[in-house]
């Protein structure tokens, strides 16, 4: 039978065995990333490296791709984390101009710095459309608009729009076959574009 | 051996022919769908209606889907044709800024009325990100904005976020199981919020 996923810090013994599991994989298998590159990252190498059964190791994710799915799971915690109680102007108490324009250019960088991972855990699957991709994009551009004195303006459609907008290009980017720039290049340019789309939809 | 697609109003005579079965079985389908609804436009059905052998509907479609998909071709011809040499503010001769308003516009709308043939040719398929969707809309809308004082800006990113801003809202709505709202309020509102966040991001 499956195992349910566990909480962090779950007070019972098994559970807490379970979590330590977890976090024991998930660290291995950032460091063969880190090491080895995502092709030599398999269901067997990571078993051996962690010292676990494969029968653990294949519970725990199901398939290859469920690795870079959970290894990609985890980065989106964290995340999400500098995003809600994190150091401004990404986390609380910026204004609310400054942290959107942090939110994107966070998101981009997050999502560069995953795109192995990313591109794993699609494993070869379309990506779903744009909006839909990233419901905590969603929820926090359409609560930092609400902060902004816009005038009249439809906020839930615009927090869809901007949503896609940001997503959109990394979307084409991730799912490209072969990629025609730099990453670091694209990404500035994904920066500075989003802080100036984001800008002149503001603007007073 | 498949047929190749035919130019419209081809000189040979075999060519005449085949593009005279083309619009036949194109105008027939969309009688069909106009009296019958999608669920009964069917290969058979079709080349009852049509008074063509089923092989030639079978060569010219291939699958059921491949109908709805050439219908929704034939409109793409047709929506093309009105933004390349139609009446202004969509087609030429009207100042930019209008036509990329005009265009969003256009572009819910003709999607939005043929909303059922695009979840018939997408045929539970995931529909394919936003911005590498539509060709014209990023080819179209980069070419006004080159149009548009707008100070500096990088015009290509700028024009894949505005069509995926275009899309996204839209892909969304296209690929919900259930809609929630009525369509014609919400080619309204998607038309309304298209025009504010154009004239947001162009305001001199």
């Amino acid at each position: 039978m499956k195992q349910p996923d566990v909480s962090w810090g779950a007070p019972r013994p098994e559970r807490a065995d379970a979590a330590r599991n977890r976090q024991h994989l998930i660290a291995t298998a950032r460091e063969m990333l880190a090491e080895l590159g995502p092709d030599r990252l398999t269901m067997d190498a990571l078993a051996e490296r962690s010292g676990l059964g494969k029968g653990t190791v294949f519970r725990r994710f199901g398939t290859r791709a469920g690795i870079f799915g959970a290894l990609l799971d985890d980065g989106e915690r964290a995340f999400q984390e500098q995003v809600l109680c994190g150091p401004p102007p990404l986390g609380p108490s910026a204004p609310p101009l400054d942290r959107l324009v942090a939110y994107g250019q966070a998101r981009v960088r997050f999502l560069m710095e995953h795109q192995v991972i990313a591109r794993a855990a699609l494993d070869g699957r379309q990506p779903i459309p744009a909006g839909s991709q990233s419901p905590l994009s969603h929820t926090h551009i359409r609560m930092l608009l609400g902060q902004i004195d816009l005038g009249p303006a439809d906020l839930d459609l615009l927090a869809i729009q901007l949503t896609a907008a940001l997503d959109g290009p990394l979307l084409l980017y991730l799912s490209a076959a072969t990629l025609t720039q730099s990453p670091q290049r694209f990404e500035q340019q994904l920066s500075d574009s989003w802080q100036d789309l984001v800008r002149r939809v503001c603007r007073p």
